[in-house]
């Protein structure tokens, strides 16, 4: 019998939205938004989830968005609860709440034409994006993140995770949102740790993709520092952009084994998980763009004088360059990091190092005594700077 | 700020191969699909899980798995155990199961380049396919299907789901595999309930597509229940044949509202549930098809001869055109079943039903007291048939 050879393209297409006070009554962005789903005959519905981590600071959330709806998007059907769950990476390893979303979705009837709308930080999203993923095979994603992290970042992306038995992200799918919406003022309750951690992942993006963004986030690091919301608004723009031209132009569910986004990102996630997640991800992500850096540096791929420059700019936003858990355990644990990330990618080792700011270049080896002295580069640095401002 | 545009397509390739006697050391059909993955750098490795509804009428099959890759997939690392789960509906109502696949792609380190292979028949690829879609974001899918039905209809399709307290398929993803591998010789150990229940789909599809393919079932329907192979292996192939090219010529992973594959699954899914799964899909949905027929005959949407041809075609091949449990609470738990549809398909309810045979209409109301007379016409026609068998 004659082999049969299926073949088909799926069609994804969603908006990133940039707005202020999203759900103010005069703000007619997310009515619009609904108004291109009023088909006769559907009941749609909507269910929201929101991150305790913000919701706390917002306490009139759920009448807000309640309000919105009477007012506003009538023929979308509101369930009446909002669901707040906890923000961050525990989230994300609590299965009994992944239980929870789905059950709250079969509870409200939320189907394939209904909406899941997810508001807070990264973690949160993820977590709601994989409920809503895999109830009945997809139901709509609208995201609303709340952090710069997920604005610029996560947020417009692809993916969505939660921890399996401790496993970070293990569990997971592709699945674009229909829609992401980007509210600016959600970012004036961040502490400052999550206002600077976001931009670790523009920087991370302008170093291998585009020298003209990072010479604009050097000349405005000190405004970032300082929370100017006009320059942040435009570097969240920037990144999503750069972002979703990188997913839209490539290989969006990654089928192949190169991705370039995770350049910095193979120390950051053993980090991360050496600080049981203290150190969080962002922050990680600046660490781990230090050391490899370093390391390109020692290697002279990169020029000394492009190294000082990102070393310099990662300071001045106040990030740390070095965790003394990089060094722990004569460094072997971090090296450990090395191979789970060559394990996860396949048994192929594929790592983006720079060879000048603006332009990245894949390898497939990393040598574990230079990754060393890369640690051992940064300590010293730290401490000296250290002792220098202690003088100061 | 602007909004930024995000639009991009996904392909997706992947060839369904007939074959006998699959792991035999002298069929390269697995060899030479592994011949496609030996790139350089990679430690590509696989993990079985097979059914145990399988696995038990063929106690060498772990043997002769690692045999085969022994002697000709070298260059694929295959996991020491074969995973046997219980077949059936029961294997995707426990959550436990599914955690113990994910443990085991952990354990066996089985990442997004390597592959999961799944043996058996429809209820456990559902839950493989499940497993593997969602473990790393995707591992890539090789489905063995061992029954009729799997092997002309869900094994080569796209879909794979769990069920969730007590909800068929309530948690799935759309995922296709990357191979499916339909061996005719494993048809051989199915009880005649099986082998029977996988040509209702066949009739399906041919019911609303295809006059001729019906024709040919309806010559053939002896042949058919007497097992011949030869014209399995024809049915087989020529379902899969349509199944794939509704799929990759409509809306493949089910975005828009129109399913003429459910054509007869309304009242079958929910009979499947109030005979707690003792009728098998196969055989609920020969008596769905059946219950709809009557219904559009009553309608004189459908030709009375119609309508008799295919009643005929179902009864040759040995299946029941009624049960007891349609019947059951005045109707209303069946009627019940068609408010449950509308419910998964997003409030607007659309139905198939054929205008004559070969070319199905889509509908938007079912009569509720035309559902229960042609309840009562299957009922009457089928204890009239018992009758008449009797005097004979």
């Amino acid at each position: 019998m004659q082999t049969i050879q299926q073949r088909f393209q799926v069609a994804y297409e969603y908006a990133i939205f940039f707005t202020e006070n999203l759900f103010d009554q005069n703000n007619p962005i997310l009515k619009d938004f609904f108004g291109n789903y009023t088909e006769q005959g559907f009941q749609r519905k909507a269910l929201v989830i929101a991150d305790a981590g913000f919701a706390d600071f917002h306490p009139t959330l759920a009448n807000d968005i309640h309000a919105y709806f009477s007012n506003s998007v009538q023929h979308i059907n509101l369930a009446p609860e909002v669901i707040v769950v906890p923000g961050g990476e525990a989230s994300k390893n609590d299965a009994a709440l992944f239980d929870k979303l789905c059950e709250a979705v079969d509870v409200h009837g939320i189907d394939r034409h209904s909406f899941i709308i997810g508001i807070g930080g990264g973690a949160v999203l993820d977590l709601v994006g994989y409920a809503a993923a895999v109830s009945h095979r997809g139901i709509k994603l609208i995201r609303i993140p709340t952090t710069v992290l997920s604005q610029n970042d996560s947020g417009v992306g692809v993916k969505n995770s939660i921890n399996f038995h401790g496993k970070k992200n293990f569990l997971g799918t592709f699945a674009p949102p229909v829609a992401v919406f980007n509210d600016l003022t959600f970012l004036r309750t961040l502490d400052d740790r999550d206002w600077r951690a976001g931009i670790a992942e523009a920087i991370k993006v302008a170093l291998i993709k585009d020298v003209s963004f990072f010479n604009w986030i050097e000349e405005n690091a000190l405004a970032l520092a300082n929370r100017d919301e006009t320059v942040m608004a435009y570097l969240i723009h920037r990144c999503a952009q750069m972002h979703t031209d990188h997913i839209g132009g490539g290989d969006p569910f990654e089928f192949g084994s190169s991705r370039p986004l995770d350049f910095g990102h193979w120390a950051a996630h053993k980090l991360e998980y050496l600080t049981n997640f203290e150190v969080r991800h962002g922050e990680a992500v600046a660490i781990g763009i230090a050391l490899d850096c370093v390391y390109a540096a020692k290697l002279n791929m990169l020029p000394e004088s492009d190294l000082q420059r990102i070393l310099e700019v990662l300071s001045q936003l106040g990030f740390d360059l070095y965790h003394p858990k990089l060094a722990e355990n004569d460094k072997i644990n971090l090296r450990n990091g090395l191979h789970e990330f060559r394990e996860h990618l396949g048994g192929r080792l594929t790592i983006m190092l720079l060879e000048k700011i603006g332009k990245g270049v894949e390898v497939h080896e990393l040598d574990a005594d230079i990754i060393a002295s890369a640690v051992d580069y940064l300590e010293t640095k730290t401490i000296n700077t250290s002792v220098l401002e202690a003088k100061i």
